[in-house]
């Protein structure tokens, strides 16, 4: 069967975001002064074939520790969509 | 009340993925060959000060509308966290 997955690739919650820092000035020169804590990560998504769902969120977790996450200052999550 | 909301920006379907098509290269060479049709986009999480739950998408929304996603090349969603 066919999955399609999603991985959320944050930054650790320690560490900075200059990326983020950056946006949230420019949300607050647009007039959005209720946002804070502006953080930017990467959101990929994949179609994995596999026998069930465990195996496409295996599939995941492998391209996301293989290829997608830095571990040392990225954190991630697999998730099926749908 | 503070609410923590995502904002998820991927390629429009009908445009090539670039980045994508890379990754997937990547992630072939690398042994994992059940997986096809990689998007990648950004995922961007923020704290908002809203008096309720539609109140802070609706930031979230503008946020997307006014900087973070490009519409002719980008769609987005925006959820609530926890």
């Amino acid at each position: 069967m066919t999955y399609t997955i999603a991985i959320n690739v944050m930054p650790l919650k320690d560490l900075l975001d200059p990326q983020g820092k950056a946006v949230l000035g420019g949300l607050h020169n647009l007039g959005l002064n209720n946002v804070q804590d502006v953080r930017i990560g990467k959101r990929i998504t994949m179609l994995v074939e596999a026998d069930n769902e465990g195996a496409a969120l295996q599939a995941g977790e492998e391209a996301a520790k293989k290829l997608l996450a830095n571990q040392v200052m990225e954190q991630f999550e697999v998730s099926i969509l749908q």
